[in-house]
């Protein structure tokens, strides 16, 4: 699907719902509940009788923006600039949005090596203000180096601040780390941010709801809060003042039913007054990545079992298979190792590794990886999958 | 009671076993309970029968402390120093110490003008480290003066530390305050803390277990605690260590159905450490003394209504009732006014005020005084009484 010589009909259509519709519309999220993907296509072109529940001047508004949309051509920049599209009830699409409801994404727009789905099942979202303080950014940073340590991948924002101490933090201990943009992914915002996005796309991943080229808007940045907090098992604030949008992510996290959590600070601080009130109420104090991964690594039906492997080896991506089988049987390997005896780069290896770290595979052994205990087992009770 | 002439036989027998039995000491508290004071002193006096639950060992031990007991002499000595003793049943005492059983106080040394009992029903516990940060100085100088600002009266150890920024922040609003020594009330500990457990004494309450002339023992610290915590409505942890005697205190307040509370602080800071711990597990989070009132103000049982005065004015205490009469019928007053048409000192004046403030008839506006509502309603519509 991704990048495929030929899109299929719902792909294309998706494509051109996302040029169409706004990220969240819940009455487009309706129609396509109602209708199909097919049909609220056609209507939107021209092709069927207007849908229900929009004004005549909303309905023309549509209309006008269905007749400039080009959705084979959106795939191709898409495709130039390295972002595929991934839409739900594909092999990548991460099934915890369906609990979105008609607010759900029409699809998202991926860039970087890794697969979403695998990496979305042990994600933490990490969140706070873009005006931290000192004590917000290294409180944020090695959080997120603490989770990327224990084999969690940190998805944040991408904006300054909080986010992307927390994005550089899980960087910089050779982790992963995802940021979700309420623009085009190719177009990284915030500008002064365009080196650390590169990055993450090519060590992680940068997601998006609005199709190449678009720009963020206020309210883009808080529908786009909802996806940060579906995608992950939790969402921790770690700076906020009262009426803060990262407020809002930790209230969407726990109205998901996600774990929410609150890094406290100096009660003198306005930066954690916000915290403070959302730990007063609805949120689990933590202090630590261990606290974090207590609370969020207790496992519902989103992921496998802690224990071992659920899927046969042989059920994995060839990508994935060749990265398994390029890690030694009983030592930890550092990922460039790895990497090199897989016949792939190092960010596609760490890429390959959280993937099937999420499967139970392998975990993180200090700065190495190593098969679990469980997949040794397998390979020795049944050696010729190996 | 208080000094009088004649002390009835339970005081000096009550007395008596502060000399002998150690503060907190259970199997006491049980023989107490079970044959009451009187044979309990006559046996530990060699007059009756041993008392079972201890080893000869022991009860030699008590014995020993018995023949050096001389209560009638340190009543005096006491009284000299301006420390009276109270008495379970007596009408100082506060009925809420009864809930800690068997471990019940044997009576409390008192000294200062003000009414233990008024003043316990509206007080809160501030609590914390020794070491403390100047984070932690500051935070529990700012909270025990808003909590004394909004009529309430703020109960600590009188330790170096949080303990002694929470006094000095009472004070400092023109508040009222409680310590709790580990000690004689006449000899006070720590040494560096003379001054200010004086200025205690003069314009708030100094009190303890232990008779006049006794030094504090580690265990003494321990054992102590269980008074803060039983004393107050809830317990505040401002600063503390993981395994800090104050989230003993916060613990032992848990126990007693007290509320528990902490105030966060960074999450790089050991001093916040075992709150942060507390937070996690039975404590409520709390930022300023507006909130520790939200919580505590919840009045049970223990206090009269927050709506009005329980008792007619002619059965008061000539002195509280002196003062309440110096109030002006319709506006505030500065305690030093009222004082002097009370003709009494300030520090007396604030004493009666916090006890007239317990039972409904005043409160507190801004920085002074005036009837609650219900206080003048009742003046009007009796003005016989006043």
């Amino acid at each position: 699907m991704n990048g495929a010589p030929a899109p299929d009909a719902e792909l294309l259509d998706r494509v051109f719902l996302t040029q169409v519709l706004e990220p969240g519309d819940e009455t487009g999220g309706r129609w396509l509940r109602e209708r199909g993907v097919r049909e609220v296509a056609r209507s939107l072109r021209g092709r069927g009788a207007p849908l229900d529940g929009v004004s005549e001047k909303r309905w023309a508004g549509l209309r006008a923006r269905a007749g400039r949309a080009a959705p084979a051509q959106a795939l191709d920049v898409a495709r130039d600039a390295g972002v595929r599209f991934v839409i739900p009830g594909s092999g990548e699409w991460p099934r915890q949005l369906d609990d979105l409801g008609d607010a759900r994404p029409v699809g998202l727009w991926v860039r970087g090596p890794a697969g979403l789905r695998m990496w979305a099942l042990r994600s933490v979202a990490v969140v706070g203000a873009r005006a931290c303080t000192e004590y917000g950014a290294h409180t944020a940073a090695a959080l997120a180096a603490g989770l990327a340590e224990r084999g969690w991948v940190v998805v944040s924002g991408g904006a300054y601040g909080i986010d992307g101490a927390a994005h550089r933090g899980a960087l910089a201990s050779g982790g992963a780390t995802v940021a979700v943009l309420a623009c085009g992914v190719d177009r990284p915002y915030p500008r002064g941010h365009t080196q650390l996005i590169s990055r993450i796309a090519e060590q992680g991943l940068v997601i998006g709801e609005l199709p190449p080229g678009e720009h963020p808007t206020p309210s883009r940045f808080i529908v786009r809060n909802r996806v940060i907090a579906a995608l992950t098992r939790g969402t921790v604030v770690v700076e906020a003042a009262h009426r803060s949008g990262s407020l809002a992510t930790a209230r969407a996290a726990q109205r998901l039913g996600r774990h929410t959590m609150g890094v406290p600070g100096p009660v003198t601080s306005g930066l954690s007054a916000g915290v403070h009130e959302l730990l007063r109420k609805e949120a689990v104090l933590v202090t630590d990545a261990a606290e974090v991964v207590e609370l969020v690594g207790e496992m519902g039906e989103l992921a496998p079992d802690r224990r071992g492997p659920v899927l046969p080896r042989d059920l994995l991506e060839p990508g994935a298979r060749q990265v398994l089988n390029a890690l030694p049987g009983s030592r930890a390997a550092p990922a460039d190792e790895i990497a090199r005896d897989a016949a792939t780069t190092p960010d596609d290896a760490v890429a390959r590794l959280y993937e099937l770290r999420a499967l139970g595979f392998v975990e993180r052994h200090g700065d190495g990886w190593k098969l679990t205990r469980q997949a040794v087992i397998s390979v020795r009770g049944d050696p010729g999958q190996c």
